[in-house]
C-alpha cells in the first residue's frame, strides 16, 4: 500500500521548505551552496577500492589475471586513478584556497604534479605492504596464509589505505586523506591519523579500538593489538595546539599489548620496548625494558543461591 | 567453471527445503511471515542519507548548489523524505499493534502527524548540529575545519544519525530510532541510544567503543572520548527494569577522557567535572572537580637477551 | 570542469605501467596473477545476505511471505545459495591444494559434499539462532522485542554469521569462513574467530571491541559486554603456536562484564562465574564464583577557576 500525500499535507510543504532553505541562509556551518565543488566522498571510496586492485593484483577486482596481459589491465587502472584522483586534487585545494583567502593561480598544475607523485609512489607501497603482510603472518598464530591477511585482516586493511593517505597528507592535499583514513576506520575500528609516520613491518592484531595520533612517530616491526591508544596528554588547548608534537614516538621492535595507552609527544618508547596490557604510559622508557603494571587484586566470593536464580522465562511476544 | 547441479543433488533439494519450511512453523522467534510489513532496514538507511543531504546541503548528494534555485532541490527531498518515512512508520506502528494486541485503528493518521512533526524538527536540527560541528572544531587540535568534520569525523555523525532517531523516539515510533542508531554504531562503533538525551555542542573524539545507555543525560558542552561507557550498574533485572532510568546524568561542560566507565541512574556528574582516563565511578561526583585515579604503578624489567632474538624467518608460503 | 591528461603525463604513463608490473614479479606475497580463480569477497558477502534471508524469513529481502507458497521462496534462495557457495568452496579447496603442495584431485566432489551438508545443518542454525535471540531479550531491558533484536542487534548479527561461518570452519575450508566474520568484525566491532565453539543462548550487548580467538570454548547462556577479551597469554611463538589451545573456556551461565580480559588456554571459567568490568584473569576460577577488582581509589581535587575558563570562541572559518 502507498501512503499518497493529502491535498491538506501537501498545503504544508512549501512554507516548510522555505522554512529550510531559510535556515541555510542562517547558518554557514553547516551548508556548502554556491561556493565551488567540493570533496566528493564516494568518488574517494572508489579510488581507494581501484588502488587497492592495483596494489594487490588478482586479489580485488578482476581475477584470472595473466602475466602476459597484465600490462593492459594496469594501464587502464592507473590511467582511472589518475583522472578521478586529479579532479578531487583539483577540487580540495581550490576550495582550500577559497577557504584560507589565499591565493592559488595554479591550483590544476599542482594537482597534476600531487598525482603524478602519488602514483610514482606505488611501487614503494607496494614494498612495504609486503613487510606488511609479513608481520602479520609471522606475529599471528592463525593466520593461515598471506592470502587470508590480505583478504580479511582488518589490521592491513587499515594499514594499506593509511599508507596511501599518508602519501597525498604529507603533499599537503587537504580533506582527502582524512576522508580515507576514516573509510578505514569506518570499516575496521582502527583510527589512523593520516599524519602519523609509520615504517615497515607494521601489524596491528584485532585493532578495534586503537587509536594513533597525527604526530606520532612508529618505527620498523612494530606491533599493537585492540584498544591501544597513542594519543596526547590534554587537548585543552585546542586549536592553539595545532602543528605541535602531541603524540609518542614508538622505536623499532616495540609490542604494545591492548588497551595500554601512551600519550605525549615527548614520550619515547625505546627500541625493542614491551608494553603489557592496560599499561598506561606518559613517560619515556628505556630501550629494551619490559612496563607491566601490577594487576589489582582480584576478590572472589561465592556467589548466593538466590542469585543463581534462573530468570523466569518471559512470555514470548511475537 | 560453473558447477552445474548434479541430478543427484537435485533429488536431495525438495527434503531439505521442506526442513526447512518446517522449521519456520516450529519456532515463531526467528520468522515473519504472514504477519503485514515490517520495516525495511535498507529503505530507512536510505532516508538517513537523504535527510543527510538536506541537513548538510552542498556536502552530501547533489553538489553545486545555488542559492537562487535551492528551494526546489529542498522541495524534492522534502516530499520523498515524507513519503518513504510515512510508509515505514505506518508499517512499525501497525506491526506493533498487532504484535501487542492493542487496538490501533488510526496508524495510518498516526504516522502523517509523526512524520510531519518530524520534517517541523529539521530546522531546530540543523541549528543544534551547528554546535555539534562547533564544539568539534573547538575541541580538536587535528580538525583544518567544518569541511573535515561534516565530512568525516566519526562521532559527528553518529551524533546527527542520533539526533534525527530521538527526533522519532520521543514519538514512540518502535524499530525505526534503534536500526538508524545502529547503522551509525556499526559505521563509527559509536553506540548512542535513541532514548538517551543530549544537549547543544556535544563532541565525541574517535569514538570507538563509546556506549550511551537508554536513560543517560548529557548537558551543553560535553566532550566524550574513545571507549567511554554511559552505562548500567546492573541488568540483571532484565526486563523489570524497563523504562527504569538504570544510566548516568552529565551536566554542563563535563568532560570524559578515553576508556573510564560512568554507570547507574542516580550517578550525577556535576558541572565542569573532569573524568580521567579508565575512571570507574558508580557515584555522584560534585560540580568543578576532577576526578583521577592514581595510576597503578609500572614494573619495569630489562629483557633478556633471548627475548631479543628475533623469529627466524618463516618459509613463505604463496 | 573535467581534467585531461595533457601528453606530456600520457607520456609519463607508460614508464610507470611498466614499473609497477615489474613490481609484482619482485614480490610474490602481494600479488596473486596466473594462480587460478580465488575466492571472491563481494560474492562471498552476497551468500552471507541469503543465509540471513533463509534464516530468518520475512525480515531481510523479500517481505510479505505468506505460509502457503513460503516454498517456493526457499526453493529458489537454497538453489541460489548452493550454486554460489559451490563455486566458491571449490575455488579456495583448489587454491589451497596448490599453495600448500598436496593433491587434491577430487576438489570438485570435496565441494559438493562440504555444501550439501552446510545446507543440511540450516534447521539446526535456526534453533540455536532463537536461543540467542532469546537469550538478548531476557538480558537487555531496552529491548522491545525479538524483531528489534534481529534487526538491529550487532552482538546478534555478530553470532548469526559466526554461527554460518563456523560449520565451513569445522568442514576445513579455507578462507570463507573468516572473511565471513570479518565481514561481521567491520559491521559491528565484534571479532569472534570462526574456530571458537559457542553454545546456545549466548548474547554480546553493545559488543564494541570484543574478541573471542580461535580456540575460545564458551557454553550455554553465557553473556558478554563491550570490550571483553577471551585471549591469548602470548603470541611471541608465532606460526609455531598453529593448532595449540591459546584461548580460554566459559563454562555455562558465565556473565563477563565490560572491558575485562580473560586469557590463556589453561584457564577455566567455572560455571555461573561472575567477572566485574574490567578484571583481568590469567588463571581458573572456580564455579559459582563473583571476580571483582578493588577499583583503584578515585582522587578527587577542585578544579582552578582559570581552568573553567572556557575557550575563547574561535574565528569561524568556512
Amino acid at each position: 500500500m502507498t501512503l499518497a500525500l493529502q491535498p491538506s499535507e501537501h498545503d504544508a510543504l512549501p512554507a516548510l521548505v522555505e522554512e529550510i532553505v531559510g535556515s541555510y541562509h542562517a547558518d554557514p556551518r553547516t551548508r556548502h551552496i554556491g561556493a565551488g565543488k567540493l570533496a566528493n566522498r564516494s568518488t574517494i571510496i572508489e579510488i581507494v577500492g581501484l588502488l587497492r586492485e592495483l596494489i594487490f593484483p588478482g586479489y580485488f577486482g578482476k581475477q584470472s589475471l595473466a602475466s602476459g596481459t597484465i600490462g593492459y589491465h594496469v594501464g587502464k587502472l592507473v590511467t582511472d586513478i589518475n583522472d578521478r584522483l586529479l579532479e578531487q586534487v583539483h577540487h580540495v585545494l581550490r576550495h582550500e584556497a577559497l577557504r584560507t583567502g589565499t591565493e592559488l593561480p595554479a591550483a590544476e598544475s599542482q594537482a597534476r604534479q600531487i598525482v603524478q607523485e602519488f602514483l610514482g609512489a606505488i611501487p614503494r607501497l607496494r614494498a612495504i605492504l609486503a613487510t606488511d603482510v609479513q608481520a602479520a603472518y609471522e606475529g599471528d598464530p592463525a593466520a593461515a596464509g598471506p592470502d587470508e591477511i590480505i583478504f580479511s585482516y582488518p589490521g592491513f586493511f587499515a594499514t594499506s589505505i593509511f599508507r596511501m593517505a599518508h602519501e597525498l597528507y604529507v603533499r599537503d592535499v587537504p580533506l582527502i586523506p582524512r576522508i580515507m583514513t576514516e573509510y578505514a576506520h569506518s570499516l575496521t575500528g582502527i583510527d589512523i591519523h593520516p599524519g602519523a609516520t609509520i615504517d615497515e613491518h607494521f601489524f596491528i592484531d584485532h585493532g578495534t579500538g586503537v587509536v594513533i595520533g597525527e604526530t606520532a612517530t612508529i618505527g620498523k616491526r612494530v606491533k599493537i593489538y585492540q584498544g591501544v591508544t597513542l594519543g596526547a596528554l590534554s587537548t585543552r588547548g585546542g586549536q592553539h595546539l595545532r602543528g605541535v608534537k602531541r603524540h609518542p614516538t614508538l622505536e623499532d621492535e616495540v609490542t604494545v599489548y591492548a588497551g595500554a595507552s601512551i600519550l605525549g609527544g615527548q614520550t619515547v618508547i625505546g627500541q625493542g620496548v614491551v608494553i603489557a596490557s592496560n599499561v598506561f604510559v606518559t613517560q619515556s622508557v628505556p630501550p629494551g625494558t619490559r612496563v607491566t603494571v601490577k594487576n589489582p587484586e582480584l576478590q572472589y566470593r561465592n556467589r548466593k543461591p538466590q542469585e543463581f536464580k534462573q530468570e523466569l522465562p518471559l512470555d514470548w511476544v511475537i
